[in-house]
């Protein structure tokens, strides 16, 4: 991986001045839980007691998967180029959500095995119709590899120059959760069996068969457990992207909103990397993908909502974003006991 | 209590046809979670496959509580008062969040201990100045309680004159959460000691004296465990006022979001006159407040949100709001695998 990224560690200075205007808040100490949390990590972040968010960003990264063709999906290969034309209709749960609080929303084409079209909210970054099978052979070459990082990483400066300061990535690829397995498997050191889920639905043969894939293709290639080397032989290409995005995003001091299972695993490999990018994240929600609360616990998260979700496209992120919003809203709208004439504690 | 309420249980013929729209959205089967069974609830309570949210409108109800003179809060009475104006002037948490959303947000004085303004959005229903101390008598009349609850009603007839078919009921009053933790007692039966918590940050000891006092209250009035007369006896005038507005919201076919555990008392209070009530009702989050877990699960309520939150005003519904909008949203506004042309499982 040729690409490097400098992420500086979150200062820590500004924290009491934070807890101190959240505590003089018209409210009992501690009464907005969570929302008091992010507040002051959205402050921490952007090293101030008034934050601000511009031009919050949601790209989805699409990618085809050589391991579908193993039957570890209940849904056929042309889904995910036929879901990326519903991004750009408009019709798909991200777009509803999008409009519904005001996000941008741009697609890439990371890898989608077919053609698509010119499109102002399209970015064609497409590595190769697809990866390869890692049931057989590496899903990826290292070139191709770190060029994903590289091209994860340009979108996101692209977001940036923007204007951008908080963005959600989501991703669309069928069979990607057999990649996201195996990279939390690896990298977390946890039995497969415990990371590999139901995806978009399969039943208790499919969930079977797509766990003897998984254990035959890890059988299959000896390799050293270093991020990058999992990341090539067991990636796809919008989960290599997504790694160089987050890493991208971090190094400019964004907000991060982190969306479900597949996200979370390109995040693990980020963290492998580069961990202080983990400091620029908040993670929305909990899947219902089964790997998710393991591959969570791995990264110490806790996240905001548990809605039951498991659609991917970065819909729990965007969900969650009106209450992130609403962390920033209370610390910079609120009065205090003092200007409201209010009574503290007896 | 002389007030009738016609709340008519909910029709379920409606079910298949919403369950087949959610269905046939281009997503995964059940990948959207609870905003799934928020969208056929809400469908089921408008009976329509297109549901509209008009109008939504936040009452708060504010009134001063006798028992605050034994000690059972860490504030002083005047705070009610002091936030009401707190509201007016648009400085709380609840404005914020409604200013966010877009929420109309009206304050209703039902009993507080002291003089308010003229104002548009303050809507002066007040029955006295507090109620009586139920340490050593009942907290109001049995005519207090019955008008507290018409009044309740009338206010929400107002609002769905106005146009309202969704509704938050938020409260305001210092010390109630000794009268809603003595209602889920006597109500649920359930030992006070499992309903008492620290209401806006009582340490141990406050929590300790709070708990004898609510005990000492128990034993001083021998009553009959009807739900008018524990009313009478332990509420408020906000509290009878909350049950007698989330009766009239049912009775008006208004969808209802719940908030946290004082209000959850009121409609506790509201589903053992009408247990129908509950249908209408979407329960909105989890509070800190020690016995709000216990009060849910008497009302089988499982609420989208848990944010550690303990402020009451109706913050925790409000913040629920954008994911109820996004359940209908995602019923009018997603394609349809056929209309977007994706393929469906193999």
């Amino acid at each position: 991986m040729k690409r490097t990224f400098r992420i500086t560690p979150l200062q820590t200075d500004i924290l009491p001045a934070l807890q101190q205007a959240i505590d003089q808040k018209t409210k009992p100490l501690g009464a907005l839980g969570k929302l008091e949390q992010l507040a002051l990590r959205i402050g921490q972040i952007q090293q101030t007691l008034e934050p601000v968010l511009r031009h919050p960003t949601v790209v989805v990264f699409a990618g085809d998967h050589g391991i579908a063709a193993e039957g570890v999906s209940v849904y056929p290969q042309a889904v995910t180029q036929q879901m990326v034309l519903n991004f750009l209709a408009g019709g798909a749960a991200i777009n509803v959500f999008t409009r519904q609080h005001g996000l941008n929303l741009y697609s890439v084409d990371a890898g989608v095995n077919g053609e698509l079209p010119n499109d102002p909210y399209l970015l064609n970054r497409k590595i190769a119709r697809g990866t390869r099978n890692f049931r057989h052979e590496p899903a990826m070459t290292p070139e191709q590899c770190a060029q994903a990082i590289a091209q994860g990483a340009e979108v996101v400066s692209q977001m940036g120059q923007a204007g951008c300061n908080i963005i959600v990535f989501g991703e669309m690829g069928i069979a990607n959760t057999s990649s996201a397995a195996i990279l939390m498997s690896l990298l977390g050191d946890i039995p497969i069996e415990a990371c590999v889920g139901r995806g978009a639905g399969l039943d208790d043969a499919g969930l079977s068969h797509k766990t003897q894939v998984l254990q035959a293709a890890l059988r299959q290639h000896a390799i050293e457990p270093d991020p990058f080397t999992v990341l090539t032989t067991y990636g796809g290409f919008e989960i290599a992207m997504l790694c160089g995005a987050f890493l991208q995003a971090a190094a400019e001091g964004m907000i991060i909103l982190v969306d479900g299972f597949i996200v979370t695993s390109a995040l693990l490999v980020a963290a492998r990397l580069y961990p202080a990018v983990l400091e620029y994240c908040i993670f929305s929600h909990l899947s219902d993908e089964a790997g998710h609360q393991k591959l969570l616990n791995l990264l110490h998260a806790d996240p905001i909502l548990q809605l039951n979700m498991r659609l991917g496209e970065g819909t729990g992120a965007v969900l969650a974003y009106p209450l992130v919003e609403s962390a920033v809203r209370f610390l910079n709208e609120m009065a205090s006991f003092a200007s409201a004439g209010v009574s503290t504690k007896q």
